[in-house]
């Protein structure tokens, strides 16, 4: 039965249409749910809406939930719509009358928005941690000379430990994205409504900022729900920067790692092979890593486009923006930690890269030294130039 | 195990991370792979690798995987990566020493791209069919007049069938789309092993080009793999346009059944209702159906965006080009399915169009009128502009 | 003056914004809408609403424009807003009373989806020609062994012919698309108004269709107008997929031009080098080929996102279709054009190719050998597998 | 000339296909490669690399192109590619010998890196204020009534304040995210040479840092390449939040000001009309703002694409950055500005607001105060419920 049940039977596929996956994705949002339903629960017992024992019902209801929940035992049906209303549903079995109180001065929006900030937060901590182990993992100190290269062209030397410790500087710039971003997000939507605030009841907002750990309350109702999208498509486009530092990586890792470079080996365990050429070993787990970037780009654009052209106030549209969502979030997470086990079993074939560091990449140098003893560098640049004019 | 299975083990993470959720996703490609299996055995059997004993163990061990994954019954392990090795294993298990010559004289990849092309035939010719059950359910005919917009303000006068034919024109259209990249993609790519053809074997690919139902044999085996995400990004392109036509639809209907037209009404059951508001009677249909414009259009993004800047002959990236693609599929499928019934079931509010066929609708036809009797239309139309410049 | 010219004044900063580049853009559309405009005119005439000495007066105009255009003498002034206005204006100034009849039983919007529609089918037909000539310039014959590369490792033999030929079949493929986007547009927009048919006057809209050598009339008012955009997002999908074509090529040039491959040399006078490195020689053309495909790919999704969410009827956002449109049109008629003179001088290194050719290429082949001797394929795959698992 | 001439001509089509536009866009990037080239020569004479005349030369010749280029006097030719040759060929010509030494130590990627970088600092700080000046122009204080609307259908009671305050609270978050990226950026990349540092000189990073008002030095010479494209999609990923702050707003404004709701009106100078049409009053500059937001997507998206897949060092696709980010650039700033004064020259309808204050919007309100003398909430919602199911 939906929330918003008025007695009259909805269409069979227009509910499996509209519904679409959600029963089953927003299982994830279960726990982040009942955490705000009990912060919800407690202001409503402080303002003296729930009494004491309604109050203990509640929240043991609510814990009973997550108890299953972690067992993979409570589910979402289909026609409960999403985990909003699931929860609500099981209170009202279970806890009788008091189970009909929980949604006393909040809306589903309210729900939806809050469990999904918590959910948000929660997600960029563990992919900032995943971040710091990546960086950690990095070999920057490796001073292996390696041929720099500019328009996929020999051009300086640098070394494996510059070109990993870019990397590191790139890691470092995409966290200080993610803690711009978190402080965006970190306030509290709970007691905005249905996105116009909430009439009749005291509500104290305060409350449940407090309970759930967010730094402010949003204050204007109309902006919980215009934030809705607008804060989804920022935390994607901070994911999609980590994601194109994964990319250039794995981009970087596949062409060293080709036979014609050499520079760099996967471990065998990392490879997988053809089902027709028997000599293959592929560095598959790089190329996911590197389309991977492109799938979260598809994500962040469908976000991006849904929400435009809408009017302020909630519409259903933006329910789809869970699944791009939810899918950025495990891909970024599971990139990040396959390219730290991948950094950290590399091997740098020294006598590879040696063999690679060929006259042409001290041009520059050469170039300088002329400087140094009184040539103006164009002079310089030409009088070397010609010495390789030749021999390309 | 794996096809390419070479006695190392690979390491657990990796695995799942390059497998992904093709292990489940792949299940839609198994009757198509089974298809393509037969026909190549049949071939193999005609070329005189396989003795008519072979291809008929082989042909009922297919039959039976078939028969098995209709009842849901036949599973992808993860282990086995794709439905491709998990059919081939099967036939190992069930058939002996036979299952392992089903793979003689092709690839894996041969096997991706003729399971896919097969599905994508198939899924086009059923959207095609929806398509033309959309258009016979227009009100095209109806001569109820309705407010025509520009820029969003009453313009001129026009029809609810003029409305609703424009949609039917627009499916004409698609419907070309639909049969120009069935045209294209009608080609065989069986035979082309992993990119660079079949050494050794002398196949003949027209037995299996005409055991298929293929227009013709996909000749330039590098083509093949050049194709892969060339055509699935062109069949998004005929689907994101399909699904524009729906979009374009589905947001007139949300604005003209606001309460502040009401030139249309949905059927009640279709509607579904708010958590808080108990008076709240939403379209949610439709704005799924709007917003899911746009997460094909993420999808269509993904395939166009990464497969890109990648050189000749296979690679990985390319099969996460799957779930885009199905899931569009889907969406298109029971988008325009849904969008049949709202247009069967819509009521046209006779009154309420009539109400607001308001006097500036016709003020062109008067500035028309005023250009008969003999003014120059720049003239008559600022003397018409005059008389409304007041009111508004 | 602009045509709806009401006798206040526009606010300067607002007209800038809402014009944009219009003004310059449009330019690329004056000869299309004056052939347009012509035919129109002799449809007016045919009609009975010019006379003969009218129709000459006006055709003699609408020459004198493309000749001042021709010569790069006819602009368009900002508060002219576009091309449309700008060529009625002169019609008037240089002609007099008659030159306020030519806008007779027309809209501005039928001026836009005209000449738009003519100068996409003369667009095309152009990049056709270009991409005819390219395919022609492919050495598809050069028989010179070279490594067939999957996952960026070396995986089967193939040949510079094959290699070259599988973009000449690409390329059919594409053309296969420009003829089917062609057959969808071909059809005459002018008569429609501003999307809701001419009211009063007894247009004959195959006479225009006939002078403009359109195959059909574009019936539905309505759908000329949710045709725009739509029409153009499919045209710009096409576009995209000739531009992956020539991505892939230029992303194969770059790489086996590396002098760590070899396998192809640009002439010398194709290169640019580095302001600060010497000995450079890089391929920014064929970089610059490979990045074009993102922007024109940016472009698509520009027109797809902003066509959404938009009712039926003209909405001014379509008036930002343009810039894109045209800027891809030049993007890939230019990168044909240009990608057929590198292929065309290019120089294959059949000694670099030669060496590439080592040993594992011929793994597939070696099992095949044994499985004509007997050995079912998968045992013949581990056995040859165990041969190249020591090298690695 | 070009920086990099070799003796060699290149060919005419590939110069022009390479350089395309960036000979007029680099034009914006003068006065900040001025800048940079000035703090570059007074390091350059700190180090005793230049004497103090040969600092002072060079320093009017930067100040002389400053002075032309405003006076649109200074003018890049295609041959020099862009305006980094432009500047070096200047000081050559009117300097002599020591214009040849302003290149020493350092390379044109530094140029426009620098140039870029600093050009982005002042065009975000620009934005920023135009974003403030817009939200004080919001008029967050009016207490109109207003009908809050969710599923596009009257939902709640809200007011005009409430609504335009939503606006200033997105632009609150906005300002957040523009600090944040320009904390982000705020790191000098002058002296990464060609992005493998500067061998020979030992030149000081930290002088060009403090002349040039820089946070801290990008100390890693390859990190300085990783961050190209890098940082230009994380800044239009905040400009696009910005765009969308403006489409939502512009949305709600095309839809309010509708004939059937009529609670806002912009004034008539802001309007423009139709060619065909007598009556019409359009809201085009809303319109426009709207589609800018998918134009500026379109552009983001073509920037994150384009830089996918490609390895570590400059490849010239980078280039082709820069037209999409001065574009966006100078829409948002406009786009914000033209809002700005969309804004604070609207005027409400008190009348028409009030009229559209129907009884429904009251639902919520009434089964709360049920709630409040003690029926459970589901069960209120239910009775209040059946009152509007008949009306509807």
């Amino acid at each position: 039965m939906a929330l918003w049940d008025k007695g009259y039977e909805i269409d069979r596929e227009v509910l499996e249409y509209t519904v679409g996956k959600d029963y089953i994705v927003d299982s994830k949002l279960i726990p982040y749910d009942c955490r705000a339903s009990a912060a919800h629960a407690r202001m409503l017992h402080d303002i003296g809406i729930l009494n004491q024992d309604e109050l203990e019902q509640l929240l043991a209801g609510l814990n009973e939930i997550v108890e299953l929940w972690e067992k993979g035992d409570f589910l979402i049906e289909q026609e409960e719509e999403d985990c909003h209303t699931a929860i609500e549903n099981y209170l009202v079995a279970k806890k009788g009358e008091v189970g009909k109180k929980i949604h006393t001065a909040r809306s589903r929006n309210d729900q939806v928005l809050v469990a999904l900030r918590l959910f948000e937060k929660e997600a960029l901590a563990q992919i900032r941690d995943r971040l710091d182990e990546f960086s950690r993992a990095l070999p920057a100190e490796d001073e292996t000379p390696l041929p720099g290269y500019t328009h996929m062209q020999r051009a300086m030397p640098t070394t494996v430990g510059m070109w990993m410790g870019s990397f590191a500087a790139a890691v470092d710039d995409d966290l200080m994205l993610v803690d711009a971003i978190v402080a965006v997000i970190d306030q509290n939507p709970l007691g905005s409504g249905a996105g116009f605030g909430i009439p009749v009841f005291e509500i104290d907002r305060d409350i449940t900022t407090r309970e759930l750990g967010f730094k402010r309350v949003q204050e204007n109702p109309m902006y919980t729900q215009l934030s809705r999208g607008k804060f989804e498509a920022a935390i994607l486009g901070v994911l999609s920067q980590i994601m194109f530092t994964m990319n250039k990586l794995a981009t970087d890792l596949i062409m060293f790692s080709m036979k014609e470079f050499g520079f760099v080996k996967l471990p065998e365990r990392f490879c997988t092979g053809s089902s027709i050429m028997p000599q293959k070993k592929n560095p598959d787990v790089l190329e996911i890593a590197r389309a991977n970037y492109h799938v979260v780009l598809g994500h962040e654009l469908a976000v991006k486009s849904l929400m435009g052209n809408l009017i302020s106030g909630y519409n259903r549209d933006l329910q789809l923006i869970k699944e791009p969502l939810f899918a950025t979030v495990e891909t970024t997470y599971q990139t990040v930690r396959i390219m730290t086990r991948v950094v950290r079993d590399l091997s740098v074939d020294r006598e590879k890269c040696a063999e690679a560091m060929t006259e042409e990449l001290h041009a520059t140098e050469e170039a300088y030294k002329l400087v140094k003893e009184g040539t103006p560098f164009r002079d310089a640049y030409r009088k070397i130039g010609e010495r390789f004019s030749g021999g390309e």
